[in-house]
């Protein structure tokens, strides 16, 4: 092979379809280069830096990005580059790749406003614990946030709190689930709401999951969902019937497309509807109401022009995205059962409304189980998040700790089925552990001349795993790609150069820490047990050296013990320490 | 003096003004009293027990509460008593004594619905960091709602999020703080009031408050701002003009009285309100905008029957308040600075709305200087909540941790001025070591046969500090007596009984804990520390060992620490150690 650009070809770990994003680029001196056309990058074996052909000369990249001889920064993407063999591999672009539920493709994720991303995520109802199948939802896309804000987008993401207009049956019909909840513990629907929305934010603290840039609740925008039914009924795709109003899908799919997202076509959703009471309100069975008129019981309840009631479960999720993002967004996520009915009935609420298709990518995390089944309250084969950290279930063997779950979740694709189960945690835990040890002694390497491992290579295909759909546990097998090289180093078994070194320390610590979201354990109660153990050892010997009257060992430990702020006294009862 | 009831009277340690509730209780066989009156209360020698006499029969005490025979609870109040001299001293009603800003009287506190309360509190405007003035009335409250639990109360404690409708002069004219947080910094408002939330959150949990029981936002209340406004104009107490709505004082002022919380007269209030452009709109300067029209750069802003606009900022409370606790309840609470104009036209629109006085008992927390001056971010004589916990300011020598500075407010009354100062912080610190330090120590105490020191009375005496308007510094007053106590018994000065102690346990924990919100400090950095200064001294005294082949030793030490989990390595560069 030659050094000629026109030799180059896609790299394969980038599965891309077309050659200009990704290249492998031929080591050397760029001024060798006869005719190099605007955009054209090589590895320049004499500067031993990547340079890039701006149409009148090559410029250079500093680190990750390439710069103008001025300093400023060249286009607006980064760089990663990889030192294997004879050719560079590089994705000068550093293309993001997002499997889109609305295409069934994976596709470059090509944000509408260049540099932002406006991302909304189906957050949960608050009317019981959060589901450990949703807390799997949040965790992935808290690393979606993560990773995007890590590649340099300024994200707004924005994740609702349902506080009302679930109904029970998850059609249009029944109790709304806090209401019952409230009914049933005689408190305000609203203290049922403060009490799991709590309960939720102490659960994603504790899975490490950055806050959403904002987090609007469906009671907080009735006046929107309102402005919203009255657009669709203006456009004449709703309609009112005994102050409750509803979305006409037939009419809606005479000149759009209803079912887009979940590929079901309109006659066949009828068997999907019950016939409950009440719903002969309904011109069709497909129809799904947008306003309901609240029953005399139904305690949360506001003001309408059509009735006193509250809006339908779908609603809502339009009117906080679009508030927020605008009536198009670049992306729009949830649990893959909300494909159906909830986000068909978004996108085609939004398209009634304001004409727009409202969503660039659909991204769906898939579904968890436990030991292979379903998760049930029903039947048992059902665990709560703080079940897992407690241990306090039959169904796991101990505690696992937040950051050993949220590992454990990483470690599965965000589109494959998780299975959680007691050998596979306990694995996880292992694993965990390993990872953590190799960047505690990370920090203890010591550099050599040079390197004998491919620490940008690894680096690139770092990039590349998140780039292929966030794909993390291909990400994490790279991770541990990296800890065979700090232990190799450390053993003395490879050597690194001071700045692969640096390389090394700051991609592990940014994939793990940044894009994972994975944190050092607290050792808290472990320090305090252990200084009381060490301590005991030690006045232990100073007890010895007294009895045999070794006055200089034993002042001597009293005194470095003093020196650390502990106290030993010698009372009638037996020794006692305090701390400072 | 005889063991006459006739005899009995009121406590001065509560101040009381009826004899009915705080007795002298006479020590006495309950069978000697001759003619016996429902509701007699004495301390039976002869059980050594607490009795009341029902009418029929003499019933016994268990613990804190008056029980029946079959052990049901006698009334709902709970009684405390003393064991003082030849009386007890009790308050067989435990009546706690609230002070009403709206009398300016100490009153006892009656509840509306027996055994539940009711309480509305001003949060934040969630546009900057919360300013220390605000945690100290947050604290406060804090305090507040712990007691009225820890009496036995169910509480609705509302405290609401202000996320809309502050104009910045704090009249009706200027751009809404928040919009222009959002303008400077290039956000959506929201994003400011997620932003400023979070943080709201994170130092109130630093500070150990409680989460309310419903905390409502302003903007998720805006259809319910618009009905009270709605019925304001019904009831002819306001008028529109030009989109804008306003409350009319003057004609509420002919039926009702307006200023009565901050006796103010309508006549005088003119000269407070400013001649602002805009301002033209209102009957007169005194009015208040319940309804503004939003100018075109407004983002803020929400459809209503008079304009696209936005509510003014006196509102929401009204509306929040009301919708969770309804058209009367309890305690309404806030800093003093609320009074007027805030509460004033709180009390307004609620009689303008509703015909009924919306508050039973006002209380209003005083306010908060810094060396002895008023806080103010333009003369530099300001600190932020986190200043403290960081030392990261020059007005303050050192870091203080969250339970440290919230002892230091709890050792003043919330109606008296605090000064935040070097000195003061200092003392606290040292004050608040003294009472852990002691909490530690009771739990090494050991009974005796009998109490030198009268542990029920002073018991009783920690109630009354409470009972009087919540006067904490009292309360902690009472603490370092228990404090005392404590050292004397573990020095053996005084002796205790195996019940005393129980009580002197549940009496401090309670109160330190339960009632003031004080938290045990995590040491969990200096534990760390710790232990690896002793493993230090341990592992070199293990290497000395070693050098004067003292095998057995140095064997020991490494065994020992095994068993702890921690791995000592000998390897060229030195010893490591790893814990599990």
């Amino acid at each position: 092979m030659g050094n000629n650009p026109e030799d180059i070809k896609p790299s394969s770990l980038l599965e891309l379809e077309s050659t200009d994003k990704a290249l492998l680029l031929p080591r050397l001196d760029p001024a060798k280069v006869t005719s190099p056309e605007e955009g054209m990058v090589v590895y320049d074996t004499t500067s031993d830096k990547f340079k890039i052909y701006n149409g009148s000369s090559w410029i250079a990249s500093a680190g990750e990005s390439i710069y103008n001889d001025d300093g400023t920064i060249f286009g607006d993407r980064t760089v990663t580059f990889s030192g294997a063999g004879e050719y560079m591999v590089a994705d000068s672009s550093r293309q993001l790749f997002v499997y889109n539920s609305l295409t069934s493709k994976k596709e470059v994720f090509t944000p509408i406003l260049e540099g932002y991303v406006g991302m909304y995520v189906c957050g949960p109802t608050v009317y019981s614990n959060v589901h450990l199948g949703n807390v799997r939802t949040f965790v992935s896309f808290d690393m979606i946030f993560r990773y995007l804000k890590f590649l340099g987008y300024k994200v707004r993401y924005v994740r609702n709190i349902t506080d009302a207009g679930h109904l029970e049956n998850d059609a249009d019909e029944g109790e709304d689930r806090i209401v019952k909840k409230a009914r049933l513990e005689q408190i305000e629907p609203m203290e049922v709401v403060q009490y799991y929305t709590l309960d939720f934010h102490n659960i994603m603290r504790k899975f490490n999951c950055l806050p959403p840039s904002i987090e609007p609740t469906a009671t907080g925008h009735i006046i929107e969902q309102i402005e919203i039914i009255e657009k669709i009924l203006e456009n004449g795709l709703a309609y009112e019937v005994n102050g409750s109003v509803y979305f006409d899908v037939l009419k809606f799919n005479e000149t759009k497309k209803y079912g887009k997202l979940s590929n079901r076509k309109v006659e066949e959703l009828i068997h999907n509807t019950r016939a409950l009471e009440g719903q002969s309100d309904k011109k069709n069975p497909q129809d799904f109401a947008l306003w309901k008129k609240a029953e005399p019981q139904h305690v949360m309840r506001w003001v309408s022009p059509w009735s006193q009631g509250f809006p339908g479960w779908h609603l809502e999720c339009t009117a906080m995205s679009t508030k927020y993002l605008g009536k198009s967004f670049d992306i729009h996520g949830g649990g893959m059962d909300l494909k159906f009915p909830h986000h068909e009935c978004e996108i085609a609420q939004a398209e009634a409304s304001n004409g727009t298709s409202p969503v660039g990518y659909w991204i769906h995390t898939n579904m968890l189980t436990l030991n292979g089944k379903k998760m049930a309250k029903s039947t048992g084969n059902n665990i709560l998040p703080t079940d897992l950290f407690t241990g306090n279930t039959p169904l796991l063997q101990k505690e696992f700790s937040p950051s050993v779950v949220r590992f454990f979740m990483m470690q599965a694709h965000y589109r494959s089925i998780l299975d959680f189960g007691n050998e596979a945690l306990l694995a996880s835990e292992k694993g965990y552990k390993r990872l953590m040890d190799a960047l505690n002694l990370l920090n203890r390497l010591t550099p050599s001349q040079s390197s004998s491992i491919d620490v940008k290579g690894w680096e690139c295909s770092c990039y590349n795993a998140m780039n292929d759909d966030f794909n993390t546990p291909i990400l994490i097998a790279q991770l541990f790609e990296g800890v065979k090289y700090i232990n190799w180093i450390e053993e003395g078994q490879q050597e690194i150069s001071e700045e692969d070194l640096q390389i090394l320390k700051s991609t592990m610590n940014s994939f793990v820490f940044e894009v994972l979201g994975l944190t050092k354990e607290q050792q808290d109660n472990s320090y305090s047990t252990k200084l009381e153990g060490v301590l005991k050892i030690l006045i232990n010997l100073r007890n010895e050296a007294r009895l045999n009257k070794d006055y200089a060992l034993s002042d001597k430990i009293r005194d470095e013990l003093s020196v650390l702020g502990i106290q030993v006294k010698d009372l009638k009862k037996g020794i006692i320490y305090t701390l400072d």
